[in-house]
């Protein structure tokens, strides 16, 4: 048995932050892409996560560990690595989280809260862990983790054709967090407000890209994707993501070009969020 | 496009009744069956519903359509009727209601609300239109459609075979609604709070028959599932929906048995809810 959780790239955000972890995350919406990390219990004796064979975030598997009152450790692959903006960190600790279940009597639900807690104590995401949970385009509408915390989701009405790319440089979370000021916080209460009203995968790219660019530079993407413009429905990038929704057409020969600058991947929406499929 | 529905079976259920039928529902288990109601729109002119090529909830279908402020038509097919504890009324109406997704621009989880309320108003169901939403061995926490209500899941662990029946009878939901006294709703509120402590399908099953035994008679289905008691790991019934959770290597057999009484199918858990699928 395997767990497969989406990669996350969440577009709009703000923080919630409350005295209680459980009721601390952000409101905001995000998209969950057909790339997924996969999680299998490794080992009942001691506690961690191998993430293509690297041991990684160690703080925050002991919390891990610690609440859920088990040693667990988890072999994790991903095609993408952690700190890039795609949520990796969430799906790591989702994946030693809910691995708790071959061993304990707990709701599936119940088993994510040690991983939105791990996120939030050491700052690495607010919203990661239920956006890949519920998979989708999702706009978060109440903080926590699920069971607590509240999405709902655009209905994409047609197949959504998407590249993304793993930009150069690297910035932590912590310190991409400390970077964004009230005013822009503001701008994404309003902008969020206006894409329930109206809810659209058009809407969504169009504002995660007018918020985004408050925080991130898109000159030399805008430089890169010239050629391409027209043929390009939206995009948005959050830290090193990239996400572009192409033209179906244009999909392979926009795909070549950015993958001759980038590691991209061409992908789509994961409706499903986190599942358990069997190995054989 | 179609609209794929799993059928659900409630196992415990206690009413919240609310001046809002949108908190209103119920608190309560059930399962999600791999049998599917699937609904695609026929018309944007006039509003109904043709189940299995008959009309039907016309009266939900004309609520339905009033507040999403449009007429849907939907062709829908399933393998099971309505009336008979699985469910189907409510898989009707988010057949109806989530059509509205082709047409209008809200969140798929605000689709699913008239369908709920259409349920509470009529009296024929209060927790369906969540648990089909979301799928699998479900415990409902809060009340209310999704998006509103909370439903946390019981992780199965191991495959779950399951022989559900058709039970000869009926009894429309009002009125066994009507024949549930305080005393069994209190046990049932017990149950609950225990499956919650210890949430797994063993524990459901037992809880399930323990309260549905207040409700329905269970002395002919003991007499003709006698031979394989043993076989059987688990059972309840509501209404006339019998789920029966066998042993793997006596699933062909006690199917073949059941069958040559009551129209029967072998079938598993559902784990995803409502999907939406292309045709082509």
């Amino acid at each position: 048995m395997f767990i497969k959780i989406p990669l996350h790239i969440s577009g709009l955000w703000y923080p919630i932050i409350t005295n209680n972890p459980l009721t601390t995350g952000s409101i905001g919406a995000g998209i969950n892409i057909a790339l997924y990390l996969t999680a299998k219990l490794r080992n009942t004796e001691k506690c961690g996560i191998l993430l293509n064979n690297e041991e990684v975030l160690k703080d925050h598997s002991r919390a891990i560990c610690g609440k859920l009152g088990v040693n667990l450790s988890v072999d994790e692959k991903s095609p993408i690595s952690l700190g890039y903006g795609f949520g990796l960190s969430a799906a790591c600790l989702l994946g030693l989280s809910l691995s708790s279940l071959l061993v304990k009597n707990i709701t599936i639900e119940k088993a994510t809260w040690p991983a939105h807690v791990a996120e939030v104590i050491y700052n690495t995401g607010y919203g990661d862990v239920i956006a890949e949970f519920y998979g989708g385009l999702e706009i978060r509408v109440k903080p926590g983790p699920p069971g607590i915390g509240v999405v709902e989701h655009i209905y994409p009405g047609r197949k959504v054709d998407l590249i993304v790319s793993v930009l150069p440089g690297r910035e932590d979370t912590p310190s991409m967090l400390k970077r964004i000021g009230k005013e822009t916080y503001d701008l994404a209460r309003k902008l969020i407000d206006e894409l329930l009203e109206k809810p659209s995968v058009e809407e969504f790219f169009v504002k995660a890209h007018v918020f985004t660019s408050k925080i991130f530079s898109y000159d030399n993407i805008d430089k890169l994707l010239s050629p391409y413009r027209s043929k390009i429905i939206g995009y948005f990038r959050k830290k090193q993501a990239l996400v572009l929704w192409v033209e179906n057409e244009w999909l392979d020969e926009i795909y070549s070009y950015l993958n001759k600058y980038f590691l991209s991947f061409k992908t789509w929406i994961d409706m499903y969020g986190v599942r358990f499929e069997n190995t054989s």
